[in-house]
C-alpha cells in the first residue's frame, strides 16, 4: 500500500527534485491531461525539467494544454502519476516508469495504492480540484495557461458542473480559475459543443432503433454489430448513447442492447430514482447500481429483449 | 424611463408593502420562474401576502418551485416584474397589472424601462444572480427551497454554466446555493437531462437529413414542413436543432433550412469563429451576428440550397 501524504509533504518532495516525469492514464481524458498539464506548467515555471508521458496519443482537441511530451531526453528522478486509479490503466507505452511511480495524485476512492506515496482525496470532483490546492499551497502563480488546464479537468470530469460529483467547492475553484484567466467560452466550445461524425452517426442509429414499451415507461435501443460497425463509432461513442433512452420525458427505464462478438447481447439499464436498475439485471446474472446496471444475455435479439423486458415489467409493476 | 434603484432602496420598498404581486414573462423559463419563486418564498417567510402571475401555464417540470399562483384573492399594493425585459413579454393574461409595474428586477441590458422603478444589472448571468444579492441584503434566510429556486434560474440561463454569460461570480453564487441545500443532482436531472419525444423525433429527422459539402467544412440540414409536422415538434424544439450541424468536428458552417408556409425556406447559419455568418446571409437579404445569422430564400429546396451554398463557398474560399 502507498504511504498517504499531506499536501505540504507532496510539495516538499516535488520541489526537492529537478527532473520530473508526469504519467497520465491511457485513453486520456480532460482530467488526467488537464491536471498533469497544470503541474507541468507550474514546475516548468519554477525552472524544473519536466515532461508528460501517456500511452496513447493526446487527442487533437486538447492541443491547447500545450503539454511537453517526454522524449527520453532526460532521466526522470521523480515519477508522478496523475489521475491514474490503478496500474493497469497506464497502458504499455508508459513502461518501465509505470512500475516505479513515486507519487500518485488522484481522486478515485478505488485507487489500488500501487505508487510509493499517494495524495488521495476521494471526495474531490476531479483530480484538478486537488491539483489546484497543491499549486496554491506551492505558491505557484495560477497563470491563464494553468487555469485553463485545471478548468479542463474540473469541467470534463463533472460534465460541465452537471454530474453528482459536483460540489460547492468545485464551483468555488471554477470561480478562481475564471478570475485567473481561463477562457470558459473557448474551452466549453471545444470540450462540450463539438461532436465527431461517428458520434452523430451512432446517435442517429440509436434514435432510429428506439422502441417504447409499457405505456412509454420503458424505452429500448437495440444495436447489432453490423450497424455499429457501419457508423465507425468507438467504445466511447457507444457509451455515449446509453443515456439517450432514459433521458426521454416519462421514461423510467432506458435500455441499450448491443450485440457482442460472442453472439450475446450486452445490456445497459438506466433508471430514474425510484426504479432499481440492479434489481432488473441481477436475476439475469448482472448487477450494478440503483440507477445504472448491466448484464449480458445469450441468444438472439428477440430472446434477449424478451428476457430483459420481463424483468422490467416485474420491477415496473412493483413500482406503480 | 424607469427610476434606477440600488439594492437597499429596493429592499425598503419591498418591505414597506404587505400585498405583493410578482409577474413573470410569457413562455416562462427557469430564470423568470426561479427568481420570482425565490422572492415569493422569501417574502412569504416574512409573513407577507404574495403571489406569482404568469400569462402562460407553468411547465410541469418546474412544479418543484412550489410557486403560489395569484388567484385574485387579494388586491396587490406593489407589483414586481421579474426577468421581464419589455412590456410586450408579459402576454395578455397579466393585464391589468402589466400596465402598473412598480418595480422590475432584471438582467437584460435591452430592458425598455417600462416599470416605475428598476433594479437592472446587465452583467449578471441571470436575474437569479441579482435576486441572490437582494435576498442576502434583506437578511432573508436562504432556505433549501429558495436555494433551489435561485439555482434553477442561474443554471438554466447559463446552460448549466456553459454559456458566455457565465462569470466567476455565477460560480460563486452557485457554490453558496449548494451549501444552502440546493440538490443539484435532482435539479440538473430535471432541467438538463430530460428530452421530450418530439425533441428526439426532430433531432432524428435532422440527423437523417444532414449532408456535407466542401470537404466536410459545411453541413446542411434540410427540413420540409411535412417532415416537421410529423415529429410533433414545436418552435422551441425546432430551434434546438439549429446548432447540430455547426457542432460537428471540422464543420465551419452549419446550416439549417426549414420550409415555410409561404413556400420559402428559412435559413439559419451558424459558424465557428473566423467565418462570418452575417456575410453569408447579407447578400441574400438577411443578416445577424458573426457566428449566428439567418435569411429567407424563396423557391424550391434545390434553388434555395444552391443559393446559400454559393455564398458559403465564397466565404470559405476567403477563409482558407
Amino acid at each position: 500500500m502507498s504511504e498517504l501524504l499531506d499536501i505540504q509533504t507532496v510539495i516538499s518532495r516535488l520541489l526537492r527534485h529537478d527532473h520530473i516525469l508526469l504519467l497520465c492514464h491511457k485513453n486520456p481524458d480532460g482530467d488526467t491531461l488537464g491536471s498533469a498539464g497544470a503541474l507541468f506548467h507550474a514546475l516548468k515555471n519554477l525552472g524544473k525539467t519536466v515532461a508528460v508521458l501517456c500511452s496513447d496519443a493526446i487527442p487533437e482537441k486538447y492541443r491547447y494544454l500545450q503539454l511537453g511530451l517526454f522524449d527520453g531526453s532526460f532521466e526522470p528522478e521523480y515519477v508522478v502519476a496523475v489521475d491514474v486509479a490503478g496500474i493497469q490503466l497506464f497502458g504499455d507505452g508508459v513502461q518501465p516508469y509505470s512500475e516505479r511511480v513515486d507519487l500518485c495524485i488522484d481522486h478515485h476512492p478505488s485507487n489500488g495504492g500501487y505508487a510509493d506515496a499517494m495524495l488521495l482525496q476521494g471526495d474531490a470532483a476531479a483530480t484538478a480540484e486537488i491539483m489546484y490546492d497543491v499549486l496554491c499551497a506551492m505558491n505557484a502563480e495560477i497563470t491563464p495557461m494553468i487555469a485553463e488546464c485545471l478548468y479542463t479537468g474540473l469541467s470534463t470530469d463533472t460534465g460541465c458542473f452537471k454530474f453528482a460529483n459536483t460540489t460547492a467547492r468545485t464551483h468555488l475553484v471554477a470561480a478562481r480559475l475564471i478570475e485567473a484567466g481561463a477562457d470558459l467560452v473557448r474551452l466549453n466550445g471545444v470540450l462540450f459543443e463539438s461532436k465527431t461524425r461517428s458520434q452523430l452517426a451512432i446517435e442517429r442509429l440509436a434514435l432510429e432503433n428506439l422502441t417504447y414499451y409499457y405505456d412509454n415507461r420503458c424505452a429500448v435501443v437495440c444495436l447489432t454489430r453490423e450497424q455499429i460497425a457501419q457508423t465507425g463509432a468507438d467504445a466511447t461513442d457507444i457509451e455515449g448513447v446509453t443515456g439517450i433512452a432514459r433521458a426521454i420525458e416519462g421514461v423510467k427505464v432506458g435500455i441499450t442492447m448491443r450485440q457482442q462478438p460472442s453472439s450475446s447481447y450486452k445490456v445497459s439499464v438506466r433508471t430514474v430514482p425510484g426504479v432499481d436498475a440492479s434489481a432488473i439485471c441481477s436475476r439475469l446474472g448482472g448487477g450494478g447500481h440503483k440507477q445504472a446496471a448491466g448484464c449480458e444475455i445469450m441468444g438472439s435479439l428477440e430472446n434477449a429483449r424478451a428476457a430483459i423486458l420481463s424483468e422490467v415489467e416485474r420491477v415496473l409493476c412493483t413500482e406503480s
